[in-house]
């Protein structure tokens, strides 16, 4: 009953965006959704689908596979393995691994076929927060409040402990998806994801944001860019990956991919 | 031919380092597996294999593959891409690469099958030579004879440019790899990969070699372990992917293994 609710909520926002050719729509087309999602529930004899019960039961669900993921056991270089697990836990709102897990969900997938990836978003995401924070980028020295890692644990193992989130991210994916997802699926959501998340996706975005830094005369395009790029496609790597994993159609995928991008545009 | 005399060199080295259970072998084994070549190849009425026809012609192939993975064609934002390149293309050795396409040949796989995956290794290898070379880390002015990519670029593009290479290694394995290869093998290989790289391989290695230039009292044991993380672990997962993916037996991949480990210590 919840992922039939959870559906509707996400088809008509997904309908919304595709109906028009073009990548990005005007934001009203939000509000229209969000009305016509409102005509549909009240029309529905079912029980009302609360998101927060939704939402917590999932976060729970993604805290404990991300602790059991870098746990500390037989682990060396102890520093290294600490700083990870500093970096990943605990205090994330946990939006991208949800949204990875709702994704596969909304095409026919389970929450297992999705949780490895949904983790492996989380490692993706924490890892770019440490590279944020490092004094050659924001050199911020608070994190979710407290030292951010590389004034914890100094630069160079800051550095070292984003290397091990983000290979762990993707060796997560490959050796923990449940046999019940075809190796084909895993494939092509490693492909997708890096895609997202690399040099014409979130790290593109990245650079741009540097170079913004050091110009004076910076124009909403740019700015723009900047945010389809640093938000909106480590969003659309999210849910294009926990749909593929899910067996969503081409289609499918990329309605969720339409949706993504407003979401991730809206969200910033 | 030549694939069938190399065959010959790679088996004889593997066969003797597995004949023991333990994991690492005296030295003196891989002298004896050379004599034991020497005969081989003495009593062989084949033409002779010339090793560096070989390497000239796979590394040839090599350089162009990469040089067409980090094409600069529409590619934004230029700086970043044009750093990638600047720390992938020209002057590696590709002795990695080159060790992925003769273990996929060994098994029976092709070049064309481990070729995506070989220009992957080359990009993990450069993109950790960018970041040995930060302030934070060795603090290097110069690498193969010109300026470091932090020098050249900026340390902000330069880590961005890590980042870069590393997404775009499993992106290429992912989306590259012909369709000869069957994605179970693909995702098998990149959990191999990310493994042999991560935070309890290379990632590891890296990290106790920081704490090591901390510390007055370095242990022989820990220079070891350094070693056997740094080098032998980035060789381990260059031959077990290129064998994986050339579609090597269990008991293949785990000679492979064993081969790589020698060689790994032997070349530091």
């Amino acid at each position: 009953m919840i992922k039939m609710s959870f559906k509707n909520v996400v088809h008509t926002w997904v309908k919304t965006c595709s109906r028009s050719k073009s990548k990005y729509q005007p934001f009203s087309s939000l509000f229209d959704s969000a009305d016509t999602l409102k005509k549909q529930q009240e029309s529905e004899s079912k029980p009302a689908f609360s998101l927060e019960t939704y939402m917590t039961q999932k976060i729970k669900s993604i805290n404990e596979a991300l602790d059991a993921a870098v746990s500390l056991k037989d682990k060396e270089p102890r520093e290294l393995h600490e700083a990870m697990r500093y970096s990943l836990l605990p205090g994330g709102k946990r939006v991208c691994p949800l949204f990875c897990i709702a994704s596969c969900e909304l095409v026919g997938g389970t929450e297992s076929m999705a949780m490895p990836a949904a983790c492996a978003i989380e490692m993706i995401h924490d890892a770019a927060l440490i590279q944020d924070d490092l004094p050659c980028m924001d050199n911020a020295h608070l994190r979710r409040g407290k030292p951010t890692t590389h004034k914890a644990f100094g630069e160079a193992v800051a550095i070292l402990a984003f290397d091990g989130l983000l290979t762990l991210a993707f060796e997560h994916i490959a050796l923990c998806t449940p046999t019940t997802v075809p190796p084909a699926r895993i494939v092509r959501g490693i492909g997708e994801l890096a895609r997202c998340i690399g040099a014409q996706g979130v790290v593109a975005g990245q650079v741009f944001d540097v170079i913004s830094q050091r110009e004076s005369n910076v124009t909403l395009e740019h700015l723009e860019y900047v945010h389809l790029h640093k938000t909106a496609a480590i969003l659309e790597g999210t849910v294009v990956l926990g749909a593929m994993l899910g067996g969503g159609s081409d289609e499918e995928v990329e309605k969720i991919r339409s949706f993504a991008r407003y979401v991730g545009w809206v969200f910033r």
